[in-house]
């Protein structure tokens, strides 16, 4: 749970290191020991989150023991996945740069290259406007949460017209990863439009990938990335002879 | 008044941070025992700004007691928009890089995602050269001054062309937020309109975003902002254990 | 001569922070007490250039007293702009990401915003190839620094196909906030450009702009950015309490 | 040797630095006295490569003493371009952003400054899909690597369709300067095509460059730039008061 708890910090800062957070934008995982609640970090900037600002949720986004700490408006959004999927062991959400131009337009975001496998054959879009007409676009209930877990299916990203997006993960690490990945492919994807007709990977290309991603391979996947991200982030790794966790 | 000046310094040094102002650019707070006063910097760069840089001026733009201290040629874009305006409490003048397109071209700035809301439903740009003909595009009297506030209206941000854009906000916390997602709705629009036609928020997305901001609901809004760009930009933040200041 | 030559080593280590430099580039001053030599660093980046490493050459470009360093090959950029043009008093060559896509198509570089005017009307482009065919496209001997210098003219900057660009200023700080906002002019133009027709300034802006920065007009001008970015660049001001110098 | 390990974890360094690489990617060089092996970190960030990380591999990307340390699955690029070709004396391999998105398009890469000259007349694109189909596009195996050498040709370039490029050069040097100008004229020759056509380096001036920087030639090439990555990746320079190394 400890170890759990320094992950889920460090992926804070990670994610505001690497600009995929800015003020605005939060991480979440499912609670170790009990599959019915979840752990996410007080109403505040990811950048400055510490361990006692981590709080616990039940699967309807309620927190466990306030105790007068104000929380993210959005937590719904990790309650539903958490609810709809039992696979899913961390949820990221964010508004990065190069993300948002592909959710308030009709171009489909798809791998273009393999490190963006993990993002998926293409990510959907989920529109607030659709189901709920004119809203803030925050996902601030469970109704919101389901329809945005409904749009995710069986994928690990979705677009958010108007805001951003969210991420799932079978670990801290992978949807910090994924999160990472999906803003360079958006990078990549945008820049390669402007010179001419793309060449995406192809479904068998993306498959083949991230079967090796699952499997764990050394060397080449999650623990390279987060080893290098804790250094930029000037967080101590708590990799170091540790085993694999949360079934990473 | 010296947690106003103490905010004030702050701002100036988190609009460097933040990269909406370089060596150029001003913000500025109503003084908030006087409402026919306001505090700016003398002239100098936001970023090495400290207290003792701060001078008070009258609502027609002139220095209540200069000392020998420089004076920002454009401190009338601030007089003029205290004095048209009286729910204004700050202003922000910058030449942000993403902004600048969006004054000299005919593309209408308009928000593309919910953090986006505050810049109003469409930015009007204002063209020095409409009244004045030729000049040098600086706002260096109050007739000018008074023009660009026609021009800002009842809303809280202008483009400026052939120069940049200021912000207007009911405390500094509200102007420093619009400043910094002006910019970055520009960003975000200019990419996305490279992809193809945006889809923007509609009237009444922007009205309930602004209308959540507005009554300064807990953990989404300008204070979580404030404390993360206090953060980066090294500034003690003067928000912990206090309460809303400036009616915010 | 010792407050010039920190000037000098400043607009190094200032060029490098801005990234109007990188390993490559540099920046010279005409003698304060010889106007028939000039000072510019040894071969070395900017970035780490001291005083120790100022050198002095004579107008045909020739070490005055060499000791075995190592000199700028293009050193006859300077040597021939100070030899056509007694009114500069630096020069600064660069490579800036944002110039050179203008120095190999035909758009015209050309203000679009009032802190740019000081580049002029319009930026001459110089192509080695016109005159000496192929060439390494660095202005390697007098010849092809005198033809550059007839492409400068009377005005401040020449972009250089293949290559690069160079500019002249009538100070240090003049030279060296003329390259920083030629790089942001091209980054400006080029983002308006991609969003529709542009409307840049008006000759009559560009002359006003001007005729304020000659008079060396408080609080608006080359002294402010120098401040400011002696600080990014972690350079001491030499500006405290000291007069104008040469000339500016 | 220890001089040339000390290179090669300043290469991983400075990769890092200039933003090159990021948590992938990697650089080997040629053993100095055993043409048949070369060394390369084990699989770890670059930015965080020391000393105690390089092994030795054979030519056929195997380890000579592991020691249980996990190997990059993509050392076969490196050993099939150092059997392949016995002038090269460094490899490096990365997924640069502005390079990928000419790997995934038809424009061709050509050098549009003198600076990028080394890149060659025209960077070939090699795609894993055409002789062995979906794969997860890493070269894992010799067949790969001896196919992606037979793309690099006697060049010093190759971009890899879904995946990034390699870089080849007669020194550690030389290949990290190559590798960064090959992200440099990326993103050069990606704003100018925004602009309007191109105008590309001519075969001559592309040879006459190469044939200075080849004959090593003072003050101009890649010792100046070394010495400067060396100070922004914070790596002591070990270029002080030593002659040449590895034929450089």
């Amino acid at each position: 749970m400890d170890a759990l708890i320094e992950d889920l910090v460090a992926a804070n800062r990670i994610l505001a290191a690497e600009r995929v957070v800015d003020a605005f934008g939060h991480v979440s995982a499912r609670h170790p020991e009990n599959a019915g609640c979840f752990l996410m970090s007080r109403a505040r900037a990811p950048e400055i989150v510490g361990k006692s600002d981590i709080m616990e949720f039940t699967l309807d986004g309620e927190p466990v023991d306030a105790r007068g700490r104000k929380t993210h408006l959005e937590r719904f959004i990790h309650a539903a996945l958490y609810e709809a999927r039992p696979d899913i062991q961390s949820v990221v959400h964010n508004h990065s740069r190069s993300v948002i131009p592909f959710a308030i337009t009709e171009e489909k975001l798809k791998p273009v290259a393999h490190s963006c496998a993990s993002i998926g054959q293409e990510v959907p879009v989920w529109d607030a406007q659709d189901k709920f007409g004119d809203t803030e676009l925050l996902v601030s209930d469970m109704p919101m949460g389901r329809d945005l877990a409904r749009a995710v299916g069986d994928g690990k990203c979705v677009l958010m017209r108007g805001h951003g997006c969210t991420v799932a993960g079978n670990s801290i690490r992978e949807a910090v990863y994924i999160a990472v990945y999906l803003e360079v492919n958006a990078e990549l994807q945008w820049k390669a439009g402007r010179l001419g007709k793309t060449v995406f990977l192809t479904a068998g290309e993306i498959e083949k990938v991230n079967a090796r991603l699952s499997q764990g391979k050394p060397g080449e996947g999650y623990e390279t990335a987060w080893e290098y991200w804790c250094g930029r982030a000037d967080v101590a790794s708590s990799t170091d002879a540790k085993g694999p966790r949360l079934g990473f």
